[in-house]
């Protein structure tokens, strides 16, 4: 990680007044490919002075006038319709991989086989077996490696993991989390698109959803244990764009009961079923001193009520406005109450991530790297064993 | 009051295990006559054991038919169709005066007059005079009055009357009151009613809505001083009974700025044109060291900042459900988190009233006595000429 | 079922002016004594005319000190210390059982043999199996009977059922309950109670709060087909009234997913060990048309989304005042956005079951009968069951 | 505007693929200038293709360690302590001022008659005398000018103004309009600053805050015809920088009561001694058909209530996610409900004013131009006149 320059905090980076840059090769134009590009444009003025400059350098994809016009759109210095091509590019050090899940693991691997540090969407693989072997592969080369389990950096779900950590919530009894859309029910008339095709996508709300979830699980109250379930594909047909009927081989909503390794009791849900739920991701902890509650629809908010509130006449869950300057991220931004969305979670990553990266400082825990993403998947794939064999799974991480 | 039996508290009553009787003589059998009424069915074995057993001696009303039918429902002993005639029953301590506004001064002056203890609905008169006149009168005779200011008998309202008498929020900077309606909005067809009329109403929501603004404000934070406001009359004609189109000469709203004597900055306001507010009083307190919030239509819950709050990172409006056991009155009720409703405010109100006529206590400040529903009308009218005259209105209290 | 005089709907009755008496035997006198006792007092003249007046002929327990004061206090003409003395008294048509667990079998059997109608409080028996003999030996009577599920007799919750009946919402994908408490957390110190030993209570948080879940589930769904479940006991020990530790052998909490026999995915939790939560059951159901979510901490409220809703710029959940004349019951209570309260399900189920037995209708489904009481029970079972073995159990109903 | 390349319409310029460039020179670095230069960064991608490029020319302080600082941050080109020396870099077509309120008049009308387009923080002057002034001088120059009334550009806020715009709301009875914030409270410790002294901010809270409620009731209701108002100073003096006391001569508070020339009744009201509230405006609606509520805290929200929502059981408030492809600016977001903050109000806000600039379009009303600033300052005024004068003033606008 010579690109440090020796730094040894981002503190210490911010005051020398040198920022090294990153020069970034970014696969994927869509959805993702625009957040994480405007996440990179925003990291040198926004996160200042930012651990380093995101350079863009490159940005890859298959349907090359879309490439181009994304290269166009936010000012990336070349493009390549060939990702293997771009990893030969001497200028890119980290590789961000926003490309569909059944192209997280050849390229990510073959990324950091090149040198390259790995910054790959979620899930990581489509199975444990292949996230598994995408983390054993990239942990070998010694890169930095990252899977963009974004909602990690909404501050108000790092101000919960830093009250875990500081003990005040003392044991913790439940987790209820849940992730609702609604974006593939009857009346959107979605037809066959590779989120819905096992070979492609690995599971569907299971992964798409799911996975943040679970992720989430793991961050705030530890590893899991066991899981039973079940998951249901209310709709099993859908038509192609030739007006063939595809067959949905994948999960619109699965359902969960899950035992911690610490004695918690989680519930772990998520569907594309939830009509009038627009991105309803819900998390609830119970615990013995506290609980506390997140919407992502209001993300820039968190419900805690404690118990030993005083007066205790006035005790209830309080209705926190995470926007001040000493909630994480926030010195950043503006000032309270002026609030940010949900895009600001990726500056908060990749820019997390570059620190990493140019201060050779660990990813985990602030962010998942593909341990965390691993883990992630086998509670996936104990999810789908447990729904189809009616029985309790045991989570084995290897 | 020789009524008590020499008890000098509530708390005394109760331990005797002697429960004297008061005997009740009702006047109007409609909405006011349904609360009350039930109210004093229900003190007996929930405000138990209570204060003193009201003794439904007596029910009256101009319309034979609907007053025997209330007599049967509630289980008075007998009825009337002359006030004047009821007032003669020497089985009647406390004359419940829940006739419309019109006919407040009258009945109550002759009851008082006559001996019995009055409690009037609100507002007291339909003008300060008005009013002014029955505090005299009925302050002369020595009996227990009281107004029927019902709010100051939800728990969560006499909870923040207790925070304020504690020192804890400081200084009062800010009182903003609105209670909105719609019942008369043009999708309800509503025809000329008497509460639409001056003779008979005295003023429209000020009277109605208003008045509860005015006295939750002057409970809440103090006497207010002076007036800046407007009034409207959307809908100036109506269709009567009898096909004839009627003209409303009351508000349809208010709007006003107030100054308290001790400072603070109000606002008060109400309508009975605000679509889909149902019965939408919202009060709202600004202090040195708290922020309080109140919203009747979730009358269990109050919202209250502590700029205290520890830790820092968690201070939000905290949502108190005000169902504990040591919150006011509700010892009486259920295990908290088991709500209760709007018609309890009447079973706290006249259990109140019959403890202060027991044991000889003073109505105010608990609850409102005739003093306080003058004061309140002094308002009402300081509001209606500041809008007339287009200046402020200082309050004059005599 | 003489008593009804001949007539044939609760309309007829009130038509008539004649309304007959149920004399009622009440079992118990703590929490649900009080909550049905002031029920009865409040029918005759809330939900007026009633369909029959309930006469409080008599009340038992084994406390006789105890008894007789909520004799005094609730009006009975008599008092009981034995039950089965109760039982044999003619003026009693109606037995009203709200003992503890362990005491629901034997007197509510013994009732419905003597020929009284039986309202038994939840859950039914202490197992699948204790239920099952109840509902045999009490339906071989052909007496009315009727299992305290109250929560049908929330108004939101009755026109949840209403909306499910009509159509509207096509087909339900989702059924999400949860029930949270949280009066046994350290924070308490709460002792060994009876609620905490199986022998007396048959299960935990599973049969005192997931039992009303489980009934809604079926109330607003229908009939649960298999579970998944973990079950979990925090706190294992605790002080009995003599100083030596009782081991607790119920659940503090459970959680499971379950499938319906319709093809939805639900999930049903309950909890004593959430903070913060004092009477916290949310149900939340994801249909092809609609979304409902309901919070028992805002009983008069629902919050409905519709897909059709125009102009589709301000599609939302709806947040539903319940509190209007057209509203399940409403025309009994009070004008729109005038709240009313938990007590108020008791009123409404216990005037439901008097109208059944005097104009001999079904119980259910508007509230629910032995029959319901049992299906619930085994899907109780079933949650254990599936805890223990670590899968799936079918509901097997016999 | 040769600039515009003679495009008709910002259509016309994306379908071209041609994008001119607009040369910003910016006044201010600190909370303004950073929200601006943000923006303006943003908008080649994410208002993509953008009706212009903002080209940032140059920035412009006093301090010249800190404009230099904010010059690299930002990336202008280069950077100036002299304004007027700005004023004369050909590079230069539009004038960002975002310097302080004592700032606005004399750099905005030298940049017009510069030839420059204007853009101007709020309040638009200090008084409505300057504001005039500006007005006037400007306008004589035929420049674009605009006042950053930012809050226009909340897709919510749009939103509300084309339901108003489309009629389906019916006569407008109400206005309710509160800012409130709390960060010059005692607990704050603030010291003097320039926004409490009146010869560099003109007013206190009614400029800073009042005046968005202003603009918003005149964006979304209409012209104010009459004002009566209070205003209140709570902390009269502050310590200086340099040990000693400064006399506070501006407001804290202020609240009005406010006549629509169109009839409806208004309450506007601005503080920042609101505990708790960090950016607490909030706006309400009454209106024949429908009531419509703001939350700047949940600024991706709207609350709208339709007076003929059908089922009418489930007639409520709408919580409206403002998240949709069809929401106004939301086409160049995220998908729904992966919700935006409020400094996306800038990107909307220049942007608009650019294509004003190269499509030779009106500013007014989508923004608010120098009209808009003026007549704002009216209202202002005459707040402080009523306020004065204890009588109700009206607003004349020339």
């Amino acid at each position: 990680m010579g690109k440090s320059g020796g730094f040894t905090s981002m503190a210490d980076a911010k005051a020398s007044g040198h920022v090294p840059e990153v020069g970034v090769g970014m696969l994927g134009y869509a959805f993702m490919g625009k957040a994480h590009s405007h996440a990179m444009l925003n990291i040198p003025h926004m996160m200042y002075p930012p651990p380093a400059i995101p350079r863009l350098v490159a940005i890859a994809g298959r349907n090359e006038g879309a490439v181009k016009e994304a290269q166009k759109r936010y000012g990336y210095e070349s493009y390549y319709t060939d990702w293997k091509k771009m990893l030969r590019d001497d200028r890119i050090q980290l590789f961000d991989n926003g490309g569909p899940n059944d192209a997280h693991a050849a390229p990510s691997i073959a990324a950091a086989r090149a040198g390259k540090h790995v910054l790959c969407e979620k899930p990581l693989g489509r199975t444990a077996a292949e996230s598994k072997k995408m983390r054993d592969a990239v942990g070998e080369t010694g890169v930095k490696n990252m899977v963009a389990f974004n909602y990690r950096f909404v501050p108000a779900i790092r101000q919960i993991r830093k009250l875990v950590d500081s003990g005040l919530l003392g044991q913790i009894y439940h987790f209820r989390g849940v992730y609702l859309q609604e974006w593939i029910m009857p009346h959107y008339g979605t037809p066959m698109i590779w989120r819905l095709q096992k070979d492609q996508a690995g599971s569907g709300a299971l992964g798409d959803l799911g996975a943040h979830i679970i992720d989430l699980a793991r961050y705030l109250v530890g590893e899991i244990g066991s899981v039973q379930a079940m998951t249901k594909t209310f709709i099993k047909e859908r038509p192609r764009g030739d007006g063939t009927m595809g067959t949905v081989d994948v999960d619109d909503a699965f359902a969960s009961v899950v035992e911690f390794e610490n004695g918690a009791l989680g519930t772990l849900e998520a569907s594309r079923f939830a009509a009038g739920r627009k991105n309803g991701q819900r998390i609830e902890i119970n615990a013995e001193k506290a609980s506390i509650v997140f919407n992502l629809e209001r993300l820039n908010e968190l419900e805690v009520f404690w118990v030993g509130d005083e007066p205790k006449e006035t005790q209830g869950f309080r209705n926190v406005l995470v926007s001040e300057g000493y909630h994480p991220w926030w010195e950043n931004w503006w000032p309270q109450g002026h609030m940010i969305g949900w895009e600001h979670t990726f500056v908060h990553e990749i820019s997390h991530l570059l620190d990493c990266i140019v201060n050779d400082r660990p990813v985990s825990p602030i962010g998942a790297d593909f341990e965390d993403g691993y883990r992630a998947a086998v509670v996936c794939d104990a999810v789908v064993n447990s729904a189809d064999k009616g029985r309790r799974v045991q989570c084995k991480y290897e």
